[in-house]
């Protein structure tokens, strides 16, 4: 089979990285298009590496008859339109995440999908890193028998500006978004209740923004596996990202990554370098895992391995999550309704 | 100073260890008499450890006044009243957790200690352990900054057998307890309200006691730090006990202790022996150093470093986090009254 | 500037290495053909990777005036010839390790290099490890102090095949011949005597060839410091590569590289999976790094990281430790000459 | 049986711990005289720990008939000529290591041992480390397969005062001496050649003094393993103390004990504090358990862990080692002679 023919929208910094992966490390793969509200932008990160053709627009891309699949990296509020506009040009999708923020639009674009028979993957790329792979494995297998407790530790280095997080939709459905996946990919269970104890301890603009920026969030899935998410937007070790879960023949952690292995000892204390900061680093393989399996589902014919409703539902989790912390109660996720 | 006479009251496991550590590690005091309900029992101890005297009961060693403290080292039901008891004597007294089931004869109890002008030190032990001592010198030094976010995973080998189960108040009076008292400990404030997930995972036979056996405790503190407990009454790898807090500064978390440092790598994994089985082994040190810490305090007169107080909130903490179980919902901790 | 046009001479499995790193890793450089004793193995990578030429010998690229640098790829007792046609030919190099098992035909590739003005840079990946960088750095800044004791940990998960040992030149030669450079690299500076006790202890077969499969050697260099290498062709568990030094101010120490940085713990132990197997997953990036390097050094027209006299020194070296071994002495530096 | 009635010769030090774990940790055993050249610090000793006589000489101990067995805990050179005398006196003896900096005074040691029928043990502590004990285990049992690498590490905190190193026989006989037993102990078999690469590295008046205070040293066992010591009277992070071993089945490796599991992460670096200082602090346990293992021997009339002989023979590797370094080559055990 001749290479996936592949257009990309948003030249961004997930925009790029995906084009990267494309040129260096995706052989099945050629990134014909590319173009972005910046063109500027789009024709740097073509003339770099190699995509033959700068598009005007989202829409010129999805009009050329040549292109298989489009990568959708362009901002949140335009991903669920787009995604209708593609699947109605027959084009295999890659969204990046959230789909959106609104469960009216997301069960939209789920439906043109679904009407079109096109194929559509969700950027949940922590799925694909080796670790969080070999946790769900050991769930999966019954490596560590029946799962009892669950815990996602996900902190960032440094909060994002006050201006970003005005538009994120808030913490929940921005950052927490990734571990409401996570806590579903690794149990392979759906969350019945969520209970949100958040606060404002970083920094008070955030708050005056209306967003929190820790929490600790309970989960009780419907298996009876009781979970917890903890996120702060600033640790000031650098990034943050483990995984934990105890079954009933044994447990499985994962710790962080870092930048080398060397281990110094001084006249005052055993130290190691700082984990790897963010998610440009630390994530970096399962970018590229993320983007060869939606390649090879999309030649294959088979289902991408992370689908529509797997974005659908982490969003309906960030809501509950958000209404349990105003209303200061456990929520059910059956109180959230598009 | 002439060393501090002891008396003990109860020749049970956790006797058996205060009074190992009086005859072989704490040169300020002696054992002076032992008591227990089973008076075979307390003969061997009291040969065996060169004790002088076995008392027909707990009211003989109080109406001896050559002993300046007592050890309540008894079951449950009988800590309130005697330290009443103790306290009407004029001893000092040391006292297994919990102090009791009921607020109410907490409260008594400790009215009559405030009246009798002695001495009261609760056995937490775990606040000896130089695994979370450091921890709550990293939170009280400002050596993380201001504390955030805390977490306490808290598993035991295996379940007690249901006989026990029935009598010992529940996880959350009986296991729990020690934990409430940890987070205290290493945070410095007090709990506003909890959240209680619970279920019963391990053994049926424990739901049918009307307990649980497996849990996640959210705990919002007055100065907005949020934390949970993790407890499972099975690991099958063992004693789990680690903690973690996150502050502004940094984090500090503690990892479990294990019996050796070796490490074995073969053709198949990259192994460890498992950690410490259980409390006798894992916490050894804690005990010798809280009955020093306890001796300290009565030779000096300095009050001791766990008080009647710390006794009673656990006990609150723990009546609410069952309320909480039992009615789904977050419960504060002014609900909960003598 | 243009791209580096690059020719490889050999496709067996490091040239693959290579070439994949240009054609996906290397935007400044690209490979314009290759060349290979097996025309069938050059015409498949070529034809996977996108080069456009397959060259009939490696005489065929260095006629190639286009062409700026040469990747000497094939087997070991080619190179020393091939540097000299490369260099004759005033193409840069970059050529695998060990140049040659004989100093005197060492010495006329180094000759040839100097007088045509070429650059040359050995493939010691290793050096370009983010852990081994680390430790080097550690060393150079002083972060440890003076260096006093070093010791390199380097066993292969399994030995070659009897026949490869046969041409191998032995394993200093042929294992060794990376840990040599290593030694260098960490200390910088000169080793003056060496002393290898060694033996058969995996496999008799490479005995019955004349070579060994396990040692320990001990280097003295020249500051004074003392450094050991403990090499094992067979650890069980996989590839072992870990270093450390001790210096005055301070020690530094790497461990392994592991697929994953999941624990799990389960009644009977607490395990990892096994470190990465061998050198093609363990040094991926170190291979992407070095080529990086030399393109970057011919670009800018700087001198290569690795220069010829760094590919002689651990041949002398490993001929220093064989004499060592063969008459059971310490043996001084100085004795082996050309 | 009754209590075995012990006297100690020395109240130094080693001295006082021996007593503290007799009358805090050894119930079998009592201490019923102490003697030392400073009469004072045997008075404060005995006042501290119940030790009912203080004898104003070891001659008056070794004539009290009610005395079983004597530590001999007095300075290194009347080790030898107390051996003797307490063997005629027929007392089981306990001696600190090394035995003597003079083979032929050991033989007379030892002959008189032997003639007098009585057992002797020498203060080989490490061995009864659970870390050591660990290693030992996993070579012994063929967990890790035939062994064919040994590495250990002993690297002390800071280096004895010069006036020390004149009287301490050397690094080799004063602080080497416990890893060659500890060499002997984990392969289980003996060695054969020794070279020492050594150096005076840390402090010039060590050098002065005509020590070193850093060495390599390569062990040839009869069974092929190959064996390194790595020493340095200045290790500035504290007490280093490891050992691997490298089998045909695996391997094993122990790293250093820390006071605490914590680890601290800041936004400088992850840190732990330092490992346990010296040897007072790392060794603990196992000053108890050779003393416990000691008095178990004797009450039972069992061969004692640690015999005359295993006191010889890191003796000899000592003067081994040393003749390697002042001659600058690979020395055989069996050049050194009484």
């Amino acid at each position: 089979m001749s290479k996936l023919n592949i257009g990309i929208v948003g030249a961004g910094r997930i925009g790029k990285v995906h084009a990267e992966t494309i040129a260096y490390r995706l052989p099945e793969a050629q990134a014909a298009a590319i173009a972005d509200v910046n063109q500027e932008e789009a024709r740097k990160v073509a003339a770099r590496l190699g995509i033959g053709r700068v598009a005007a627009s989202a829409q010129e891309i999805l009009a050329d008859a040549s292109i298989d699949a489009v990568l959708i990296c362009s901002s949140t509020d335009t991903h669920a339109s787009l995604i209708v506009e593609a699947a109605q040009a027959g084009k295999h999708i890659f969204c990046e995440k959230p789909v959106d923020h609104s469960l009216a639009r997301i069960d939209t674009a789920l439906e043109a999908v679904k009407k079109a028979g096109v194929q559509l993957q969700i950027g949940f790329n922590r799925r694909f890193d080796a670790n969080f792979a070999r946790v769900r494995a050991a769930v999966a297998s019954g490596e560590i028998g029946q799962p009892h407790l669950m815990h996602i530790i996900s902190r960032d280095p440094a909060p994002p500006p006050p201006a970003y997080v005005k538009v994120s939709g808030g913490m929940f459905l921005d950052m927490t978004i990734h571990d409401f996946d996570m806590a579903r990919f690794l149990i392979g269970d759906e969350v019945e209740s969520v209970y949100a104890a958040a606060g404002v301890m970083v920094d008070p603009e955030i708050g005056a923004a209306g967003d929190v920026d820790t929490a600790v969030i309970t989960l009780r899935f419907r298996n009876g596996v009781i979970g917890t998410i903890d996120n702060s937007r600033k640790a000031v070790y650098g990034y943050d990202q483990r995984v934990e879960v105890l079954g009933s023949k044994g447990s499985i952690a994962t710790g962080n990554c870092y930048p080398n292995q060397a281990v110094v000892s001084t006249g005052s204390e055993v130290r190691r370098d700082l984990p790897l900061n963010f998610f440009m680093e630390r994530y970096t393989e399962s970018f590229a895992n993320e983007l060869r399996a939606f390649v090879e589902a999309i030649r294959s014919g088979q289902p991408t391995p992370v689908t529509g409703m797997d974005g659908r539902v982490p969003v309906v989790m960030a809501l509950a999550a958000r209404k349990s912390y105003d209303e200061g109660r456990v929520v059910q996720m059956a109180e959230i309704s598009a």
